[in-house]
């Protein structure tokens, strides 16, 4: 199962040294991470996708990241209701002939062009996780060249 | 200085940890980290935004880097031209009466309203790190609630 994790952790060295050891050590595996700051100065944000076996698995990781040094709140928010969102960078082969053709099929996931060269063009899409691979999955025809997506965020609706 | 590292890696157990650990040892001052999947099976592609006093101790960082296990390649990418973008979610104080006004203050961003609940809306806006500070700035007044931020990914446009 699929699992959101959201961390609250102080900007101080080690810390993310920290966290990515407990999951190495309960071989956790890792779908996404993001790391950004809040607007609490010396706070950062941290969500990690996770995919488990069970929930006994995901509390004992979470009950362990929570006594880690500078954490100072880790939550499991799958099952709030929550917002969650990725942003992709997608370098697709486009000949000219085919570019308003590939604008048609990402209109609908309201995804941009932010990025054109002689061969290929640069879509930039933004949404939950199923709907940044929808958008994708459209694209891999085309050929894809290059993708770099930023991972989940989000927080709990509450 | 404000550098842009990314890395492809291999999606072992482990690597995050190792990656951490280096940066940690060498006091590397993270301002934000994503790790997303990329469309080769296996890999992950790491974008880490660092801060460091000069180009010599980021190039001991890369070198390392370079070194440890599961890591395929790191490149320092910021005096390349490179496209980086990055999301955030950001829930504001926002009582009907004006929430046009912070309608019409996010519309040059082309930042959206995602959410709302009876005293808050949540704004998603998508662009470089510049873009996403100025649209938080506009919106601080207001009273932010919780903002989360994916961290920078992007790559080089060559």
């Amino acid at each position: 199962m699929k699992r959101m994790i959201t961390a609250m952790v102080r900007d101080k060295a080690g810390v993310l040294s920290r966290i990515s050891s407990v999951l190495n050590r309960r071989q956790v595996n890792i779908e996404s991470i993001s790391v950004g700051r809040t607007e609490i100065a010396g706070e950062s944000r941290m969500t990690i996708m996770i995919r488990a076996g069970n929930l006994a698995d995901i509390e004992q990781v979470t009950k362990q990241l929570n006594k880690q040094i500078d954490v100072i709140k880790v939550s499991d928010i799958s099952d709030e209701p929550h917002l969650e969102r990725e942003l992709a960078l997608i370098k697709v082969n486009a000949p000219t002939t085919i570019r308003s053709e590939i604008q048609a099929m990402i209109d609908p996931f309201r995804a941009d062009v932010v990025d054109v060269s002689l061969k290929t063009i640069v879509v930039q899409v933004a949404g939950s996780d199923e709907k940044v691979n929808a958008c994708i999955d459209v694209l891999r025809p085309y050929g894809i060249k290059q993708l770099a997506r930023t991972g989940i965020t989000g927080f709990s609706r509450g």
